[in-house]
């Protein structure tokens, strides 16, 4: 480990294999033992490497956030696939390219988009139809029975589309402060659910949030989920109350360019293209890019460091607030390592990502084409 | 252009080539004019195409923000380059590599950076001390003369250390409301450079900004400019009172894949992996990701459209907040056209990215190795 780390010059993202694997193993279980199906959703990783690791335990069914990461996964092995974004009329072409070889399932919300499928689909697709239990970004309310009738009905009668389901993002689950909070959305989920079912008997119903996904034990009433988060956590999920600091399997370290005495501050390279610029409100430091912990053999200690966090972030530049003793015992040169706010994002971002053993990782980032 | 438009299916980032165009030769001019060195950022844009605009006007010196970029730039014909981030002291090897094919001008704000590239140079540098004028994130305070004396010594007696001058960046300037504090800042600065000057007689200044560089006239008492946004602007620039909305030459294109007329809300295709989740406190609407605009021709207007403004961004999904008007005269599968808060980091995350006449540009984004 310390030579890994004696080779890193740049700002790095580091994955605790062990950590990940068991978050995998754990989410998977879950699902397992609801009978339910496992569609992880691939946009928090976006990488081949991860994505062997579910395979490894069976998994064939993934979810992705737009066509052109169903395309990266689908031109590397993965056929079955759920583009949880509502269809986006403008994309005929590329939905049919894909179904042409890849078992396809899209979203939609509104007529618009059912009829641009009737209309253009040349393949057959599956089709999920958005509900919206309270989270209130995209999907029909869950409560508008009528206006759901009206869109399956375009959807049974279009030949190529093949209707599955429903699909709801619990999305307000991150607004949550505690397991309590969490566990509330998930039942209020459950109960709407329940009443659609009144309406549409044995229909399908995936599920998606990483929070609900991790906090809650009875998906009883669910046939799929679908949380990506997971697979790193970070410290907004932390915040959330969705996992321990123990499971969070994504660090970044990176190396101090400057120290400030005055301002008891270090300065790292390490900035908004780096960590994106997505904060938290920590209760104690206001706006909050990011939370240091320290190294411990071939992982780190998973407590956050005290007065310790990530106060401003330029384009390259993080500006890290730090208390005496982490002042007096960091240099120029030394690498910090940040628990970032948001994996997701900081994924999305990183051209250089390994494990904590030296084994580089690949995310589409580096595969545009 | 309605052509053009018609075929945008994704997140599409729009250039004005006729605005960048002017901005690029407004500054350029400016500079010429004061007879300093033009010396743009090329962090901002990172397209070599754009790129060729600044070198059919003759400039051949360039600043970018790491060493990656510097090599970006360097494999494609520049090769005077200044690295504006303080050196990293892991660096060593990736400087000498670039130094062996480039005129690399370096930045450094403590001893420990120095004593590295002393010990570890086997190439020419020039260097460039740091000092802070008031922004509070790097470089040594522009006051401290004995700490910069110290500095320029080991500087001057290290064979490989070609001492250019003193670098800085008023980035205090982000913070102006309008044209008045952000000439106040400049004026600052230039007091406390002329203090400087008294100590170290006739050095070489570098300023930065471009909320300094596009609004002051006098820049008799530097030597150097390296502005970087004034090629696209943005939101944040308008507000601060860098630019007009009429110079702000980069839009996104992004299609509408739900309206809720109950919220008064457009889902659009564009999130947090398109515009960045930097964000502005606008006086009106609270926390805003970026303002709407309507195209005309081939261009936009100006004018923002009044109460249209992103109000979330999800990971691909934005919520566009919408006047009556605007949710009336918008269908799902139009185009929206928004400006970004932070156009660098809106670039530095585009994959799609064309001028309005349909010319794509590239990016380092898309040839990243």
């Amino acid at each position: 480990m310390q030579h890994i780390l004696h080779n890193i010059a740049k700002p790095t993202a580091l994955v605790d294999e062990a950590k990940l694997s068991k978050n995998i193993t754990r989410m998977f279980l879950k699902a397992h033992q609801n009978g339910i199906v496992f569609r992880p959703h691939f946009k928090s990783h976006q990488s081949l490497q991860i994505a062997d690791w579910f395979r490894k335990l069976g998994i064939r069914t993934i979810t992705v956030s737009n066509l052109d990461m169903a395309e990266y996964f689908a031109n590397n092995g993965w056929n079955n696939i759920t583009v949880a974004i509502p269809v986006n009329v403008r994309d005929a072409d590329h939905i049919n390219n894909l179904a042409s070889f890849v078992k396809l399932n899209l979203v939609v919300s509104n007529l618009e988009a059912i009829s641009m499928l009737e209309q253009k689909l040349n393949e057959n697709i599956g089709l999920f139809i958005k509900v919206d239990a309270g989270y209130g970004r995209t999907g029909v309310p869950i409560e508008d029975h009528d206006k759901l009738k009206e869109l399956k009905l375009v959807a049974d009668q279009a030949k190529l589309i093949n209707f599955k389901g429903f699909l709801l993002h619990s999305g307000e689950s991150y607004d949550c402060k505690n397991e309590e909070e969490i566990l509330a959305i998930h039942e209020n989920a459950r109960k709407k659910v329940e009443e659609l079912k009144k309406v549409f008997p044995n229909s399908f119903i995936s599920i998606g949030d990483t929070p609900t996904c991790s906090v809650a034990d009875d998906f009883s009433w669910v046939n799929e989920m679908r949380p990506g988060n997971f697979v790193f956590y970070d410290l907004m999920q932390f915040y959330i109350g969705s996992c321990e600091l123990s499971e969070i399997s994504l660090i970044m370290a990176c190396p101090i360019i400057a120290k400030h005495a005055d301002r008891k501050e270090v300065i790292i390279h390490g900035g908004a293209v780096h960590f994106s610029k997505e904060s938290i409100q920590h209760e104690k430091y206001g706006t909050c890019y990011g939370e240091a912990v320290s190294m411990n053999g071939n992982s780190w200690n998973s407590d956050i460091i005290e007065d310790v966090y990530l106060s401003k972030l330029s384009q390259e530049h993080g500006t890290l607030k730090v208390s005496d003793e982490y002042f007096a015992s960091h240099e120029v040169g030394d690498l910090v390592y940040i628990i970032p706010v948001h994996s997701c994002l900081c994924i999305n971002l990183m051209k250089r990502i390994m494990t904590t053993v030296g084994h580089p990782i690949e995310t589409l980032a580096l595969n545009y084409n």
